[in-house]
Formats: C-alpha cells, structure tokens, sequence
C-alpha cells in the first residue's frame, strides 16, 4: 500500500529540502501536503514550479491532518543530520495522531526517548532511513558483476547526481534498457524503497556497504546498473564517502554531475573543480583499482538563463571532448543517447 | 598504575599480530606473558629478536596467571575486526580471573551477552579500544592549528605507518623537538592511551574525528604533530580511511611508508603502487584541499637482506629525490635529520 506523505520542512521547504524535492518528483510515494509556516497556503506548484505538484503547503502537523496523511517524512537533510530542536513538537503530534514517521536524519529517531516512548503508546514506526545494516568488507566479488555500471560523481553535495541517476534510469527504460538505480543516500532510499546510506556506514566498511547494494541490483539481471553519487572527492568532510562508492561500485563508467555556478565546496572554503580536473582525479584513482572512463557530463543550470546554459554547455563539451547536456532542462534522452554506446563492461586491472 | 599485559595471540603471535607487537615494543604498559600455543614454553625474543622483550608464551590464559597480569589484551586485528570463535573460552576465563579486557576488535566485547554478564559478576572492565566516541563533522579548525603536521601514508596496511610515526617522534625528542602521536588505529591507541580508530567511525563524520584528534594533540602547543597513518590511498577496502586522515589532519608534510616487497594489497588482486605514483596521487588530492608535500619515504626493509635494503633505500631515493632510509634497520635519527628542515606550517589554499 503506498504511503500518503506529509513533508515536514518548516522553513525550508523552497531551498533547503532536496529530500522533500526528490520525494515529490520521483517517489512512488503520493504526497499530500507539505509543512512549511513560510508558505502556508500555497501550493508546492506556486514555490517550486518545476515539481508540477499540487499539493497543499500548510502551517502545521495539525493542519495537515485534513489530507488523510499516513506518514510524516522528515523532508530536510540538515548539515550534519542532527534533528532542530523546533521539530520535535511536529513530530510528537504526527506521532500522537498515529502517523508514520520516515526520517533520514543522522539522528536515530526511533532511539530518543520521547519519541520511542510515544511510539510504543500509539503503535507507529518509526523508519530511520539513514540506519545502515551490518554489512561485510569489501571482497571484490562486485569485479564479476555482468551489467555495465555507471557511477555519478560531482562538483559538491546536492548538485543533482540523484536526479540525473534517475533520469537517466527513465530515459533508458524508454529505449527499452533495463536500469537498476542503486540507492546510497537517504532520499534515494526514500524513493527507491531500498538502499545504503553509505554516509552511515562505518568507514571501513563503506566500500563493501556500496558493493553489497551493486551485488543485490545485479541479481535481477538489468541490462545496466546505475550508482547514485554522493558528495566530491575534493569535499573535506564527504570525500571519503565519495571514495567509498568509487572503489565499492567498481564502476565501468562514470557521468560527471556539475553546477557550474558553485563556486566553492558548500559550507567550505575549498574551490570546487573544474570539468578536467575532475575527471583527471577520478580516473587517477579509479586507474590504480579498476579503470573506469568519464564518458559525459550532465550540468545542473538551474541558476543560469537559457542562453548562459547553452554556452554553459558547449563549454563544456568543448573543454571535455564529451557529451554534455541539463537533463532536467532538456530531458535525458539526448544525453541518454550520446553516453549509451559507451556502456561496456570494463576488465578489472587485477582481478 | 601500569597494567601488566597477558596478550592473546593463538597461533598467531609471530606472524599476525601486529597489535601485540606494537604494545610490547612501544606501549608504557608491561608485558608480562604471550598467549599463543605454537610457541608455548619459548620468549618473546626466541620468537621475534627484534622486540628484544623476555616475556614467557604460555599455552592459555590458566598457564599466564602465574605471571600475575592485570589485563588481557586481544593482540591481533583479524580482517574485518571479527572475533574467532576459539578465542571466546579464552576470553572468559581471563574474565573469571578478574583480568581487564582490553580489545581492539570491530567486534564490541562488551556488547556480547556472554562476556558483559561475566564482566559484570566479577566486576571487570572490557575496554572495547575502537568504539568511537561521538565527534563533528569536518569544521576547518584545523587549518588554524599552528604546529607543522606530518602524516604518514604507504603503499598498504601493516607496512610500518605507526612504528615510523613513533620512532619519529622518538628521534625528535632527542633532537629537542616536543613532538606529539596521534594515534588513529586500535595499536596506537593501546600505546598511547587516547586517539579514535578512525576506521571504526560513520564514513560522514571519519574526517571531523581526524580534526578532533589533531586540535586535541594541538592543544598541548608541541612544536611537530605526527598522525599515525592508516590503509593505502588505493586499498579497495580501507582508502576512505586513508583519505579522512588526509583531509581531516590537513597535513603540512607527508611521509610515505612503504614494504618494497608487497606487490599486491593485503588480501586483495590490487597491485600496489610506485614511490612515484603514491607521492604524486596523495598530493594531486591535497592540492585540491590544502596542499601538501612529501618530504621523505620510510622504508620497511624486514623482508630483504642487508644489501637488498641498501638497494632499495638508493633506489627510492633516486627515483624520487627524497631522503630514504629504514628507521627499524638504520634508526629514525638520520631520515629525522633530512626531513625535520622540511617542517613548515603551509598555507592552506582556501581558508
């Protein structure tokens, strides 16, 4: 039965959930109200216009009550993951009104207290999302995997590497490929309904976590594996997460996901990379486990006009040599296209 | 009050331990007996000369208390951290006797049904070594730290990391320089009495742990801070280790370790990379962070003969234009005295 989701994103909603986002567009998921007092009495429409969504943005728990919600969906990843102290009376009274609560926060929900308490009184789940299962160490049986892989990697943190994932899934489909998207972050999980936050995982273990998620994809036999990126392997803090899904996923390939416009690691001083650079340290890298080549480049310009996106890229395929695209702006088709005669099962270096 | 150490080693004290290796040569705690039955009846220095240690290996825990020890400490890091199931009676019987445990094992001792209530009937600690305490995220702190930083990074596991970070430290100390270890890794911590086993913390948060220990060792206002180093930039398994170090001590310097003998990473296909290619793959990634030099190359010689070790130490140094030496064969005073001109504090490239 699928979930009906009320989103809490109080006063975040139109900037700082790509959670609440990538639930709403690619979920399977319906969405029936969004919880942020800064928008309340719009649609999701009238903030986001790109969702194509309808949902109505209410002031809070109580008032989402009226749409017949059976989950609450924590719809924000914050810095660090930890829980804003202000949600907690939101969550205690979706909790109190017998909803599911799905959370993809750092923070274990269903270990605090009070929530735990109240949980057990009304009988709810609560499903941390981001709680990874024990998992073993690398083994390298992810080298005999049949179906090409694909890995997203990127210029920093939330720049698309998901959304290209599953656009590229959705125009593979329609040129009849069948593409298994892995998930390794919570809203990945979320949509998916399956997956690793390999963020979560313990560090030694977060190469064998990503192989045991491309093992599981290839059991149903796709025609293609596609890996969902996560962080940048120049990110102070989410490099070696970033590392972990290169050697892990023991990719054949990789697509380049960029904002163009980000001009510095978020939240860090560090200079993000240029298209060559990145693709020179990923595949230095990758070169000296199991080779794998950049074979296109997806651009997120969401913050550039029509025209600076076009000269955006051309630029980059220019630069590159590669095919370039905005699968959002465009659609992924073109791109799709462009990169499908590079999936080829590469030979592991040493296997 | 020094604990007096029976170390647990069955049947693999003179090859696989390098846990009780690094405790009996370098830690302040004494130890006063060697548990492994394939060398019962002989000493420490019939088994490994190089230790230069007179302590009696005893069959099993019965047969080490009349040594009287205070503690039994798990010397070996099998891979992966699990515990053999033979070990257990062991175990229990030092618990029986009121030995603290001391274990550095993925495997939480204390968190096992059988071993927490026998600790608890008799009273005795289990000190799990590698369970992380919680730490933050990455903040930069660290690139305000005014101590010159070196870290240590090599070509595989097990080749020397640690024991040439101390013997460093050692030589500088003679030198007149207050140096101070950052242990990282389970030995170094039973060495030293504090650090996190950086290996064992949730991927997102290992780098902010490798800044927290940095700023701690800061705190003390030493003239050289030496991190211990961990894994191998390409180990298919434990590079996200690596490279949270990396970026999370912010080093100013690297040394590079490396066992010319190991041709392939422990336990796995992946051939092990060149003096050249290590330097220049580590600091291609710093640059991109804070930039980093390599100023000198340790080399573990164990496995080659006395004229081997000399060609292989004229080697690196010519292939690479570094000082070169063997700090176990050759003492640390010499590579010290070439590399300690080198410890400059640089200037991040973004902060």
């Amino acid at each position: 039965m699928k979930r009906r989701y009320a989103i809490l994103a109080p006063g975040q909603f139109a900037d700082n959930a790509k959670t609440a986002h990538g639930v709403i567009a690619y979920g399977t998921d319906e969405t029936v109200a969004v919880i942020d007092p800064e928008h309340a009495g719009k649609r999701v429409r009238d903030v986001l216009p790109y969702l194509q969504n309808d949902a109505p943005i209410v002031a809070d728990v109580a008032e989402a009550l009226q749409y017949q919600p059976t989950a609450l969906l924590i719809g924000t990843a914050p810095r660090g993951g930890a829980l804003p102290a202000d949600w907690r009376a939101e969550i205690l009274a979706a909790i109190a009104a017998k909803l599911e609560i799905v959370s993809g926060l750092h923070d274990m929900l269903r270990e605090d207290q009070e929530f735990k308490f109240a949980a057990q009184r009304t009988g709810v789940r609560i499903w941390d999302v981001r709680e990874p299962p024990e998992t073993p160490l690398f083994s390298g049986a992810v080298y005999h995997v049949t179906a090409p892989t694909l890995l997203l990697v990127g210029n920093d943190c939330s720049v698309g590497k998901m959304t290209v994932a599953l656009e590229l899934c959705a125009a593979a489909q329609r040129a009849g490929t069948r593409a298994s998207f892995v998930p390794t972050g919570q809203t990945g999980i979320m949509i998916a309904g399956w997956g690793i936050s390999i963020d979560r995982v313990i560090a030694d273990f977060a190469p064998g976590a990503t192989e045991s998620l491309v093992l599981y994809a290839a059991q149903s036999q796709p025609d293609l594996i596609v890996v969902e990126g996560q962080g940048a392997i120049n990110h102070p803090a989410y490099a070696p997460v970033t590392l972990a899904l290169m050697y892990g996923a023991a990719p054949d390939a990789l697509v380049l996901v960029c904002d163009p416009t980000r001009e510095r690691i978020g939240g860090y001083d560090t200079p993000t990379l240029g298209y060559r650079e990145l693709i020179r340290l990923h595949e230095a890298l990758l070169a000296t486990v199991k080779p794998a080549r950049t074979i296109g480049i997806a651009l997120n310009t969401r913050n550039l006009s029509d025209a600076q996106a076009r000269n955006e890229i051309e630029r980059a395929r220019s630069e590159t040599g590669l095919p370039a695209d905005d699968v959002v702006r465009h659609g992924p088709d073109a791109l799709y296209a462009a990169i499908a005669p590079q999936f080829h099962k590469g030979a592991p270096c040493a296997v």
